[in-house]
């Protein structure tokens, strides 16, 4: 099993939008959301999404997306964003759930039984770590990750790097799936 | 210098859409240029994307987008949607260009001064490959390549594969960033 928690600083927290760009950067969201779960004609049922809000009107609300239960989706945008509009308007589409949690919780919800790894450019090369079977992913979005919410996240896991490359989060997703499909440090 | 050359055997060839899913999947070509040409906060200047559009109405096209003359550009789907149909109404945008060109006189040209690599899950695994300098590797979208279309394309280069999974078009072009930026066969 595989999870992914995109911290994202403005992305909504209701649903009174009009494209998921404009929406705090939901964009991005939605981009990590197909890159963590879809393959072509097929979706990872072994990987679960999160996507940690924090923008207005009411944060913190968290985000899921599980692989096991998801269905009737597609990967197009306008999918989506009808996806995360009833969601957020608490009609909940299967698969995806939000609840109001902060962060903190959540780390250490998402700590038991798995390993946390904060993805950090100065942090160690991913080809040095055992990603072991149960990893728990934590990316910043296009604006990083605050410097508060890295010291808590690195309490519980550790620093890992992609790369010299600043890539988008959900390349960094891509990769990371891709690592762990081949299931070697490269 | 690394180009990317999508397979598009339904991505509309004029301008009269209203959304890209439904212009042949042209959104699929959109998720292609975003991951061949963006990093966070910055454009690969040595990458060009290249996608062959084969639908309708008057197909085929060539459309070419050049990270060394790209700008003004976002990774949204809004900001490319109007570029290609802009693009597609013959009103080009700063390193985005179109063109009247067959596949074969296509291949022709991308193969002078560069290896041809084409994805297939049959193909030899990317790691035991050397992908050279300038490497140029072809895609099928979500539908495949057509069959005389790969016979055609591997009497210029070989079949290489990402292993088991069946990667979107997208986060093949993704993966394959990644494994040239770190230059080495995993």
């Amino acid at each position: 099993m595989r999870e992914f928690i995109l911290y994202s600083r403005k992305g909504r927290t209701d649903s009174n939008f009009t494209t998921l760009h404009d929406a705090g950067r939901l964009d991005v969201v939605y981009e990590c959301i197909v890159a963590s779960l879809f393959l072509s004609h097929g979706l990872r049922r072994d990987v679960v999404f999160n996507a940690f809000l924090s923008g207005p009107p009411s944060p913190p609300l968290v985000l899921e997306v599980d692989g096991a239960t998801l269905y009737d989706v597609r990967t197009d945008q306008d999918t989506w964003k009808d996806i995360l509009q009833e969601t957020l308007s608490r009609r909940p589409h299967p698969g995806v759930t939000i609840r109001k949690t902060g962060f903190e919780a959540l780390l250490k919800e998402k700590a038991k039984g798995a390993t946390i790894f904060v993805l950090e450019e100065r942090g160690q090369n991913v080809e040095r770590i055992d990603l072991g079977n149960h990893p728990v992913f934590v990316l910043g979005d296009h604006i990083g990750l605050p410097k508060t919410v890295e010291s808590f996240a690195l309490r519980h896991g550790e620093k890992i790097s992609l790369g010299k490359q600043p890539y988008l989060a959900a390349s960094c997703i891509t990769i990371l799936n891709f690592l762990m499909d081949n299931r070697r440090t490269i």
